[in-house]
């Protein structure tokens, strides 16, 4: 169960009104990297973890202070937009700032929210389920955490340099700071997993003695590109300390022609059993 | 520029039909973390790469192979529709393997696709471009990259247990090894960058003295499970040696109260300028 | 079975072209509480009416009116986009009031559709069948029929302040109206389904005597705010005559504690049963 | 901000797992209508609220308690699914109940989740944030509340009735008192906003002396239901107590006929002026 | 502005329910191929026609007539789900008829629409306004309205032998005859378009002057199959008359090397100018 | 299996960055008429072919050919990007042309992809699978496949018409190249399957038979235009050969009434069996 203060975790007070970083800052809240993602990312993981203690607790706390971000991108959003403008005269847009504006704000924030933040990103394209992982492996998960959080800061770094509100780079030093402790709490969660010979590299750490072991090393040269091979992977053992790595350098398929079967007639494929079917269907009509 | 030869990279043939286990694969072709997703995560990575040599030449070696894998995927479900059961009769459903079947199976390969694969995910959504990234920062890219093998890992392990087909689980095993092998290509990339003074640990390495340091190695204590601070990121320096960890145990929240500006009274927001509305709108009107 | 006129219901002509207000206005073709939603939500209601008479025959007049309301809107869009500027030089948008048309219009009303509407919101987000219902309960749909036309006319009294064109906004005049005759329409209708004895205030009017009593008028106090228990949903009969409301200051967890099972070993979520796991995976290997 | 404790609001215990039922939760989770959609709704509308007090108080509570909604049913759902058959034989399926349970569960929950939830709806459809409404004006949005919850209850209920498992009807059961409250609530509060002054029936309570009020309540026959005119929306005063309903009963179009302008030239839509297109084009050619 | 009759352009009365049918269906309504995708695709190509006279007349004679296709499709899907399983024992789904039922029903036609169809295809993905196209272009249309009443047929003729329902099989054997008219009409289109001088057979007929002239007629052997150039696209004239075939067996790429520019620092792209980030930024905290 | 060369199909050089355009030609990338639908709708095609030899073999070629096309676009995105405005200054928007572009970019270019591509169209939304079709039939997919080209090179063309930079222009003269060969490749493979007694031009070529014969050549007179009859397509033989064509000029219904059947009591549809349901449910409370 949830409790809400209605005190923000960070200020989020833009120094001035600014509908077309109001845009920008959607990213933020519902893109496929924004605080929704980790927020409910971190939820589900949370719920659908199978080992208590420290992992759970540890997920538990960081997903709902991730709600809290939405609260503080949301609430910014909506001071950005005060004032923008909702009407539109020729006058108003002879002023190129005002004509900026008026091209490159998110017309939903206006006309839907009527001021207020979408759960959109900043294409207004609705955040959706789809962008969320929690399969049950930590090891997979955390990996994903710490894919998300990375992806999250570069946003945010480079939204950062789009603005030059005191208000806003106040929010976001706060919000780049949280981003830099997720990434290393969570890349600290992968090596204790593999401390507490819970899980290895890879993941899942099974069926490793089933798989086709000569492909489980290999990088295939199918590019024309020459310097794939100068990187570590090209040689020595693997991360997992399971492996060799070896670059095949002239790749050649394994595998036969590839063929769809032949067709249930009652499927109408086109097939050479087709044959002569014009004639036939319009000789049955005649 | 492409080329193609017909020949399938890994063999890709089932004992014998299946329909059920074709709708399963779906996941592996259009799902989230399916072929489809690494292929044109890949592709779109190179073309974004920003530095010529071993990274981006390795990137395309590895989509190129990806499109192949998209290949052997459609082929296995094609072949496992052979001879499913599109006319259904009451008798037919009397056998409780037909009637799981019948079921089961995914009816727009039948009725869309004549019996072969779509573009879609195991519940029948199609695949989409949000489920890929190429942010040009190959740190934050790579480590998307570890996550979408470990998943992709994770679900061909479970789909191989769902099967006991010799032929499907053949491939499967190859399967595996290619997700055996790019995991690890991508973690052993992660420290070849960090080697080079690319990048660091964190993404993006920028920005570390403007965030709010204080806020850059804290866990906030949200939840109320006791055993978080039980792990490596409780105290201690972080993974990326640029902070130290802390546990903060009774946050309390650092900002003012959440609100919303006044509004635009022309967006008719409820506010207490609309008292006494009503009876000003039907006055007018009478 | 349908029949179509090519008279618009209203006319629906534009003083003057105007590109930008072209994208605001797909707002009611597409959007969520647009045209199209209505159109397709009243028609998959009447069609799922389980009660021949006046309520059904009321729906499917409306209904069919909604088809007209698409129609001159997307006749609206394609007469404000004649002109639009579709060649774009540096001399043209020197000029700011193109320089904001040509920033915020809606390419795609261009590229894809040579100057006419799309079946998309004013993101250019489509249309889709989950903004409609039609549950075969009338009490619930109609709650729902309300809720679109109050949140219609609130967008189109939003887009009314967006233009000073005259034609634009007799047409917008049309709607409002349309949208006010329909409010009061579907409130109407939900109190002659209680006359009718039909249906509750709540729906459905069934399980009363299952539910948990004692949470069926209890507002749980799970933030901080203090004003919330001034209303008069905090203590007295509640709108159905049914049950008391009352506020519950304090709330406490009725609950266990959130756990998922124990995993099955086959889908390898991570668990003390994978202790040991890297060294035995690793083993088999060498 | 918010907090959470790990107990769970109410207790979500099923007497034994069953697969299939799983899936039909996860509409109450992920659909249209479901706990993620009123969680979201009711956060953004607190978030977006002009008017701070009660309203506000009452919405924060209300959203805050739903959070643990979705987590109520995420624990119940990942109960259910224990032991979920993920090793399929054609020995099992010969059982028919296992083979209902093969062909019917969602796939997804074992090849993503691992044995979880997914943040999708009963079909795998993803949830997404077009689902939510916030616009600032109370009243409009409060009806789509009412609407959503009972949209919500009647999903319930008819879940409810799919189960005869004692510990997941015993959660039922409380969703549904929750599901009467909140109906109720909102009705209580639709009733108060009018007390208060706030806002009329009709949304929004402005532009009425604009609207063309000849169209203000009249109800178009444009169906040929002969049953229409029987309800109170046929004559007297409107709900709102602003208008007059009238039946229309033989309406005719007010507006000219429907038509596109002239095109522009490079954007090749067809018409006159392309009369001798194929003869000009190949010319040139040649 | 459109008028409805009650009555069903034919009937669509099944002769006996058939829950796991309906579902099948539900392609029809809302999937890519749907009646949906047509009605609307043809009122927006009505609306967004520049030429008065026959072609107008025809779409929007054509349009009003697939309306109500969907609606004898919804009405057939609500009679199939008569008596539907909605109580779900263990002794029911021990009948292996009732278990392929109770395994493959839609399940939100019953949760969501309460025993109706829903705006979905017949795996629950919702129907999209991006599944229709009106160019302005008539030709470019006209063959996409050639394509989806050829998909539409064969979704059609599949569906027709998974029934031996013959009630559902009269509308079917309607709906095929609807299906072959429309293809021959819009065919017959396509050749007025030409007799009449509009539109060559190649969309759009301009810019052939500008297109470079030595690609217009090549096929590119990317592919190691050997038989393409035996067709009749290998050599002679093309079918606009305005180009020569020519099968080009052994492709050169003519462009340069693929790379993007040199990354704007602020975006943070990996880069060579990255080298000695991490001593720089963590020697700047310390 | 696939291999690649790091040349381009055909060269992709801008002679300036124009982020504007770079926007407009994400419709050619992932538009539902783009690169990416052509590619994969090819893909599926080749590999769902169920005819061995030239139709197959030409599809592969043509397919690997697409995926290059995608290649250029994605390169050329990116080179248009260069430099483009990441800091936005309130001096910078005084310069209307730099206002145009700060209003008409598209934002995710800069914050998720750092200056490169997405796999979206010009408004945003992600391209997704359901684009592309791929039956089995080939006469109905080669339909689909001019329809996809004439719409690709109408948009092509427009977009050519968007710009007047020489290097852009001279790519697009090659994709307009392109598109003109590939409409009639497929015109000429559509007359080659009828040629080869494989497929009639009505799809499928089947159930002509038992389609109702007498509905399969009327045109149906919903709409009000008068000149519908004027052309080709009423009267005369069918392009199949095996209908007639004939306007219906007063159409009426042919079926019965459109009803859904007596609901299921505990799907609670609203039904005469609801009446006294309040009093009886308040009742039971008290």
């Amino acid at each position: 169960m949830f409790l809400h203060t209605s005190k923000l975790q960070f200020e989020a007070k833009p120094s001035k009104p600014d509908a077309l970083y109001a845009r920008k800052l959607q990213e933020l809240i519902g893109g496929a990297y924004g605080e929704m993602t980790v927020t409910m990312q971190y939820l589900f993981q949370g719920w659908n973890c199978r080992i208590e203690g420290k992992y759970k607790d540890l997920i538990m706390d960081v997903a709902t202070e991730e709600i809290g971000h939405v609260e503080m991108l949301a609430t910014m959003v909506a001071r950005l937009l005060e004032g923008a403008p909702s009407e539109v005269t020729a006058e108003a847009v002879a002023d190129p700032v005002v004509a900026a504006v008026v091209g490159g704000m998110d017309v939903q924030q206006a006309i839907v929210s009527g001021g207020g933040p979408t759960l959109s990103d900043s294409n207004g394209v609705p955040w959706n389920g789809r962008f969320i992982v929690a399969s049950g492996n930590l090891m997979a998960d955390f990996r994903a955490n710490v894919a998300a959080e990375a992806q999250g800061r570069l946003q945010t770094a480079r939204l950062y340099n789009m603005t030059d509100d005191p208000g806003v780079r106040d929010m976001l030093k706060f919000n780049l700071a949280r981003d830099t402790a997720h990434q290393n709490m969570w890349l600290a969660a992968i090596e204790e997993l593999q401390e507490d010979g819970l899980e290895g590299p890879v993941s899942p750490s099974a069926l490793f003695d089933e798989e086709h072991q000569e492909h489980a090393g290999t990088i295939w040269h199918n590019s024309d590109g020459t310097a794939g091979p100068e990187g570590r992977w090209a040689s020595g053992p693997t991360p997992d300390g399971a492996h060799e790595f070896s670059y095949l350098m002239d790749p050649a398929p394994l595998g036969g022609k590839a063929s769809a079967p032949a067709p249930d007639p009652l499927l109408y494929a086109t097939s050479p059993a087709n044959l002569g079917l014009i004639e036939k269907a319009i000789r049955k009509l005649t």
